[in-house]
């Protein structure tokens, strides 16, 4: 009897270490209305989601897997992070990030920065370079400047984050105030759950088109935005901010599989699907036994999925 | 029987509408050590505990109450709010404060401000007159300029905020790169249920001494250290603010009485006393029927509370 569980144990142990599962989002709302647009979103999810299934498969952390799928998706001018970052009432860009471990929930997160070209590597410096979680405006700045030295810290002038569509988006804006809620999304995310059974959760996002008086959204929220709990789930968040952080959204995910029981399924829909307490938005998350969850209640959602089992999907839109 | 349950209806209506309860705290950590310092505290602490005392018995809303509570904790020295505020590691100070509304968990915060003499009204404004939840830093102080002619935003040089007290602080912390937990704590906070039932909660800080690169804590994160529900409770935390975003404090107690049906005092002390999740500091919080719970694992915590039935009491330290 000894003997039969010992065997079952390692069956299992051995479907853990062959197991991961990874989740990309590029923003809730609608696709882009031109086939270039489309094109341009479905070649970069598409080369995100085959790194990060790579870097699982050969035994990389979750951790390092996230952000190096963040940064990919942070250097393209087709999602509103990084390169192509949406423009505030200013004229400029700031940027935020968040990244998590699912291991012992440590965090670290940069709000309206300004002059670093892959925020969410900044976030990882936060993280475990210092014993904060949150560094925001001009003073995340000055601390990318203590990594002089360091490849993964790059700095650039802000116009670097400047593209004519976001301009373009800026000036209809600023002519009606405000943009309706499927316009100008592009927040991106990963989350992943690595061969060691670690999971990892990303957000990075240039925010809120006309934004101004350094508003932040969800995104530089733990709690809100992004969250990673190897007990139960990785989560990242697109959508309203404001949402997401008075709703504590993606811990709460977290909360209803640990205190109710909810499957990581059922946990999304809820909050997505609750007229009582709206959320707009989209939410990817990864459970502790490699569920893998995409779901929205905009016009859609731009996201990607793969798993051990072969799962490999991309999706624009709808 | 129709009768009866009329009857036994009413005179829980009634008891409904005189019920109320109010929660404050000064910060965990230890009491000062001088008789002066110490007996300051109280008599702050007593001032505000009456004005929130008499506007609730007055019928007034949770809501005013929490900010007015707050205002007389930013305005003594005695704190780390407002006046008496830290000093950041450039010798200047930061300010964040939250408050939110349970009625519809409608929240506002503002972080690292330097020219408000009262964050947390600055709070109220963003909860109430934008469509955004947290402005930081320069942007917020640019936001407070809209209300040149609100006599609640006064505007204040940041030398206003300085005390002898605090900036010994500073040079002890310089020397030693670090102050232990129990020291330089004094964030503020307020919850309250009013006698319509509805529940707000309002925290304010000057943050953690020597402080750079802008780091928030939790006190500018609703979910983290701030949350106020209806349904089930209003907190306002204080101690090391990280601990309270990674593990989405304020919002916890609430998720655990909504999803696991713990009790008020339960929630929090499992928060207080896991040892695989570590928070370090205090927590204030009211259920919606108008339990009080002031709990700490530090070396102790000022507080004080008040509630319908004649309950009037002020602490500082165990």
């Amino acid at each position: 009897m000894v003997a039969v569980l010992c065997v079952a144990g390692s069956a299992a142990a051995q479907e853990a270490q062959e197991r991961f599962a990874i989740a990309i989002h590029g923003g809730a709302g609608r696709a882009p209305a031109s086939e270039a647009g489309r094109t341009a979103r479905i070649e970069v999810l598409e080369q995100a989601l085959s790194t990060g299934e790579r870097m699982l498969r050969e035994g990389r952390s979750s951790l390092d897997t996230v952000e190096a799928v963040v940064r990919i998706l942070e250097d393209s001018e087709s999602f509103n992070a990084g390169k192509g970052a949406v423009f505030n009432a200013a004229g400029g860009h700031e940027l935020d990030a968040t990244i998590m471990d699912g291991r012992d929930r440590s965090t670290g997160a940069v709000g309206g920065v300004t002059t670093v070209k892959n925020p969410i590597s900044l976030a990882r410096r936060v993280m475990t370079d210092t014993r904060h979680v949150l560094l925001v405006s001009a003073g995340a700045d000055r601390f990318a400047d203590e990594y002089a030295d360091d490849p993964q810290i790059e700095r650039v002038p802000n116009a670097y984050f400047s593209t004519e569509h976001r301009r373009q988006e800026l000036e209809r804006a600023q002519q009606k105030e405000r943009l309706d809620a499927d316009e100008s999304m592009g927040t991106v995310g990963c989350v992943a759950l690595d061969r060691q059974g670690n999971l990892a959760a990303a957000t990075s996002t240039g925010g809120l088109t006309n934004k101004k008086f350094g508003r932040l959204g969800d995104s530089p929220i733990a709690g809100a935005g992004t969250y990673a709990d190897n007990a139960t789930c990785g989560v990242s968040c697109t959508g309203v901010g404001e949402d997401f952080i008075r709703n504590a959204v993606a811990y709460d995910v977290s909360a209803r599989m640990a205190y109710r029981g909810d499957s990581l399924e059922q946990a999304v829909k809820d909050i997505l699907g609750n007229e009582q307490r709206p959320v707009r938005g989209g939410i990817i998350a990864v459970s502790h036994d490699a569920q893998i969850v995409m779901q929205f209640n905009t016009a859609g959602m731009a996201r990607a999925a793969a798993d051990w089992q072969g799962r490999h999907e991309v999706h624009i839109g709808e």
